[in-house]
């Protein structure tokens, strides 16, 4: 086994948490990330300032169009909702899903893991606290795995490629309390899905919403500046 | 279950082929192609003639970088290989492998199909007559389809995508005997990794060897023109 992981770094919270997670447990990394059409673009920035700080072996940052695709908020000009309440957060697929985008994303990392010749790829996915896309449950990564050392050359030539998700079963606010342990500097991170021109997050999306319940429960104050706070 | 498909269509024989194989189980097709960086972008042109012909709903062409990935002879600068025999051909994993191609292909075709309500993937790889990708082979695509079928939020729903492999198990003879009565244009198809700049095959390379085999063994005359003519 290869101690080179590729990880896959979106500039949120959780997949900062997962980059330390990754050193922590003796990676080397290579830091993969997207430029998608998505609205909240600034997240690349905080994935780059992310991936220095961390001294990651080669940060990759890949623009594709997901735009063809329509039909998400993140992605077109549906507004992104505003002021759900926890119940409606937690039920159902929201409008903010993507297409397929973890597949395209793991994809990527696949082929990037191959050339690298490495063996595992850390994803910042969570089952619990997450709001209902079906490309985060265990069951999909499961399958996910399975077909992807199926795909490859590394794959029939005995290689065993891993699929990290060591976020899976944890609340937001354990994971701001691991990665607080890890030394994240959560102040770089950025979640909201409709941060203003500046940079500061909304604080009514369901992600704004998720991320200040996590810091409550964590007993921690969020380092990000806010435009508004939502009612927590 | 929606009579709407997502062919692949490369603008080679393979996919030209499951083009009119869709339309002919009764399904409008959605037509998807992909720049990506690969030598051989005239075969999108070729995609682009054949699209029109058959009368697609639609056809959808992704630019993505595979560049970023290196390692293969399609997407870099290492040399084509050329004039190897048959058996070197059906033996191992070839230069020309790009790592994860399909499961990228693949992971935007369930996006587009998810998106369209179409619930039919249709898909152009061979595991008989092929040169030895892992990602053509029966269990890789049972995989993916197993995978997708996690991943969206159409099978959250109850719906069941189906990835349409109709070539899996045909000699190269077989698929173009089948396209010949189908009323496929080979003519428009282009199959040469390393084509010149009018146009016309190499005829040495893999791929132009196993398009002229298939030839031979269907009887017929291959329409496209060649540079050199490999001794078969």
């Amino acid at each position: 086994m290869t101690r080179t992981a590729v990880v896959l770094l979106s500039g949120g919270l959780d997949s900062a948490t997962v980059l330390a997670i990754a050193r922590s447990e003796g990676f080397e990394v290579i830091a993969l990330s997207f430029r998608y059409g998505q609205r909240h673009v600034v997240e690349i920035i905080a994935a780059q300032t992310m991936a220095r700080s961390a001294g990651v072996l080669r940060h990759v940052i890949v623009d594709i169009d997901l735009r063809v695709f329509g039909a998400s908020a993140l992605t077109s000009e549906i507004a992104v909702p505003k002021g759900r309440s926890p119940n409606e957060i937690s039920h159902g697929i929201p409008i903010t899903y993507v297409p397929a985008r973890n597949t395209i994303f793991l994809s990527y990392a696949v082929a990037l893991a191959e050339v690298s010749m490495a063996d595992n790829i850390y994803l910042g996915v969570n089952a619990l606290d997450y709001s209902g896309y079906p490309d985060c449950r265990p069951e999909y990564i499961e399958a996910f795995e399975q077909m992807a050392n199926l795909a490859t050359k590394a794959g029939v030539e005995g290689r065993h490629l891993t699929i990290h998700t060591p976020l899976m079963h944890q609340t937001k606010g354990e994971i701001i309390t691991r990665g607080t342990k890890l030394g994240v500097d959560y102040s770089a991170t950025l979640s909201c899905y409709d941060p203003d021109v500046g940079g500061a997050s909304c604080g009514l999306c369901d992600s704004c919403q998720l991320r200040l319940r996590g810091f409550l429960e964590a007993g921690l104050t969020d380092p990000v500046r806010y435009c508004a706070r939502a009612a927590t």
